[in-house]
This record gives C-alpha cells, structure tokens and sequence, in this order.
C-alpha cells in the first residue's frame, strides 16, 4: 500500500482537526462565563414599616427583643429576607425574582454575617435559582461569596458574587447590588 | 532516517487512538449519572405528637409560640427537620436514613421555605451524606433544589434533586418523594 | 508541493506534543490537590464566660433559656459561632481567621447537628473564604463535611473536611482539628 506524501499531510491534519475540535469543544462548553449584574432591596422590619417591610429578625438575644437589630454589631441576631430583586437600583422598577434566605449576625467586634440565601428568578416555564454561600463583612467595600449551585437555567452552575452596598438610609434600608460570575 | 510511508500512517494511527482514549476514558469517568428515588416523612410537632413527631419549630415571629406554624404563609418560621428515609411511600418501612436540616419560611405572601439540609444515609463502613440547597415553593407541584456536595459515596458529587409532595394530611404530616440526580 | 519523510515525522511529533500538553496541563490545573490542617476553639457561652465565650445559642425549645444547651440532645437548639482558627492546638496561638456560621442539634435521639459554616481567613489583600456543609454526628470519631466553595485563593474549590473532636472541657470549651481536603 502507498500514499502520497501530500495525502499523508492532509490525512495528519485532519487528524489534528478533529482532536483539536474535540478539545475546543469542551473547552467551549466551559468557557462561557455567564456574568449577571443585579440589585436586591433589603428594608428590615422595624415595628412601623410591616407594610413594605422585606426583611425580618427571627431570633435575638436573649432579653433583646425581634424588632429592633441587637447592640454588639448585632451579635446573635438572626434574620431572613425576601428581598425584590432589580435590574436597576430603582426599589420601584419591575422585580424580575427574589432573594430569599438568611442572614447571622455572628461576629462580636465588627459586623460580619454568614449568608445562605438564593435569588428565585421569574420564570414561567421552570425554576431558576442560583444558591449562595458566604462571609458578608459589611464594612468592606465588595465582598465576595460562593455560588454553589442553581437548578433550571443554572443548572450546575458555580462561581462566585461579588456583594457591594450600593445606598443605605437608617438602619434600615439597603440597596445591594451583586456582580455574579458563574460557569 | 528513513521510514516507509505505511510506517508513518502507523503511528499516525497509534497516536490518534492514545489521544482519543485519554479523551474517551476522561468523558466516561464524568458520565455515569447516578439516580436515587426516595421518600422521607415530616411530621411537625403540633404540641399532641411529641412520640412521632419528626420536626419542630424553633423560631417563630414575635409574639407567636413555637407549637403552631404561624398565619400569614408561616412567614417567619424557622424549623429543623430530623425525617426518616425510605424507599417506598410507608413511613413505617425500614428507614434508609435521615433527612437532618432547616427549613425557613421566608416569604410573605405565599408559601416558599429556603431549606439548607442533608440526607445522611445508613451505613456501617463511613459516612454517606448528601447535601442539598435551595427554594421551596410549597404550592408547585414539582420543585428543584441542588445538590452541592457529599461525603462517602457521595464524594464531589453534584446536581439537582426534585422535591414532590407525595402525601399530607393537616397541617401536619407530609410525605416528599425526591428524584435525586448526580453526578 | 513535497515534504521529505523526516520533516513529516518531526511535524507529527509537534502536533502529538501540542495535544499532549493541552491533555497534561488540563490534567495538571485539577491535579494539586490542597491539604490544610488546622484547629479551631469552641467556648460556647453558659451565662459565666462572657469574657472569652466564642459561640452562643440563639434557639431553643420553648421553655428553654438560650444559656444552656437543652437536654435530650440539645435538640432544637442552634448555636451560632465566632471561633478562633489556629494553626496548632494550642488556643493562645495567633489565630489565621475565624470559623463562623451555624450548627443545629437536630436529633431526637443521639447528638447531630446540622453544620452550615465557613473558614474566614485574614489576608489583607483579599478574602480568603472556605464554606462548608455538613452532618456532625458528634459521638463519631472522625466526621466528614463537604467543602461547597470558596473565594479568594479557594474561588471554585470543592472537597471534603474531616472534622475530629480533639478534646473537650466540661460541655463549654471544644477544640475541633479539621483536615481538609480541596481541589
């Protein structure tokens, strides 16, 4: 059997095609980075505000009560959201989901808090969730914390989000927005 | 140097099948998706069921008591979960496991819980855990939450679980079936 | 167009070098497994130890007080925590970050609890965090966790920690040694 050496070099590029193809391929289906940039209203329950209230204290130090955010950087305080999200900073803006979770005020000498929460994003037709995880340290300008996980469109997806306090007003209101990079 | 022309096609041959097995055997190792179907039981304590109750309430909006699920969708409740597993819908079948965890009620106008909670399995050798995230939205019929990791059999796992309501009766005894997809 | 046979077989080899390499350092980017080894100090507050308390309960059944955890299994309690994180057993050590987050006893008849908490690690460039999930069978010598994700120099890392009880004082002072297990 004999081949031309010119079809031996197409053969062997072809060859490299397909392996190539292969790889890029796969690399492809990793590659594209989603990047998601969104605001979440926070405005914690304060005993006058039950009407557009978002967020709530669930369990308070002993002798504090649920109402009002404990002293000691809120130490023992725990508390959960159901916070509108939007694609703007603007509270009045269509919602396009929600952040649902928890919040624990766990630290004695700065504020810090561990979140579990989700953003439930509106859709019709299924589920889309993405899960977070992490140390929120209010006082630093961006925080970062760990997606770990969603179902429907971010099915399978992790990443990281990146949280900043966009506005505050009292102690009670809070605009964030959320840079999330996930794949 | 010289090599016959068949020689070369040989090779070319040979390097092409090491490569596309390292790239198949790779792929095989991601692919066996593994399917779990199982049924776990959640009976909360009403202040009557102290022998079987299986979950309980321990945080409730102020003002409230920790024996009844609070009005307005429960908002504000925090319960833990220590639920039997088993593989058909009888409570009363031989328990797999445990579903261990926190259900929080965090939505004021209808019922979604977040749930942060784990299936620890039965087993003598080490220690079989699955790990699970995410929203509930009680009222939908079928609900997906993510699996974000695993101990034992369940090591770097990941994926996705359905939550059905198999069963209820009162406000009290509930049967969830799960579809548990990983891989 | 012609190519001598040897130049052929020099370009083959190129090619198979280029795939390999992409095959390797693919292989290599998941390979380095990290291990870390370190300590952490639970002082769980009993209504005396203000002073150097390090976790604290902010639950319990009702009729409990929120400064000793419940009898039979400290069932319903949940504890928050803010322990010190050192590289060996030793309390006094300096601390390279703290472990914050949640435990909940949620076992009617043994001691589980219900871990959802992170390693906060200082680093003055950025945050370094480790987020952990997971069933603590206390009694259970060695206990497996999953490790769901991580920021900073732990962005997209999974794994496994194995919690050990490494002595304990009274039901107040824990030291905990965690290997962990990432990649």
């Amino acid at each position: 059997m004999k081949f031309g050496t010119s079809n031996i070099v197409l053969l062997l590029f072809l060859m490299f095609l397909s392996i190539s193809f292969v790889l890029t391929s796969k690399k492809f289906k990793h590659k594209p980075c989603k990047h998601l940039f969104l605001y979440f209203h926070d405005i914690i329950y304060n005993g006058k505000n039950a009407a557009n209230a978002t967020s709530a204290i669930v369990s308070a130090p002993e002798g504090a009560n649920q109402t009002i955010l404990a002293g000691q950087f809120h130490f023992k305080n725990v508390a959960l959201c159901d916070d509108p999200i939007t694609l703007d900073n603007n509270l009045h803006s269509p919602s396009v989901g929600k952040a649902q979770g928890l919040c624990i005020y766990n630290t004695q000498n700065t504020y810090t808090a561990w979140l579990g929460f989700m953003f439930v994003l509106n859709n019709t037709d299924y589920q889309d969730t993405i899960n977070f995880i992490g140390a929120d340290p209010l006082m630093i300008k961006t925080r970062d914390i760990s997606v770990v996980g969603g179902t429907g469109d971010f099915f399978m997806h992790r990443g990281i989000a990146t949280l900043m306090t966009d506005a505050f007003e009292g102690k009670v209101n809070f605009r964030l927005n959320v840079a999330i990079k996930i794949l």
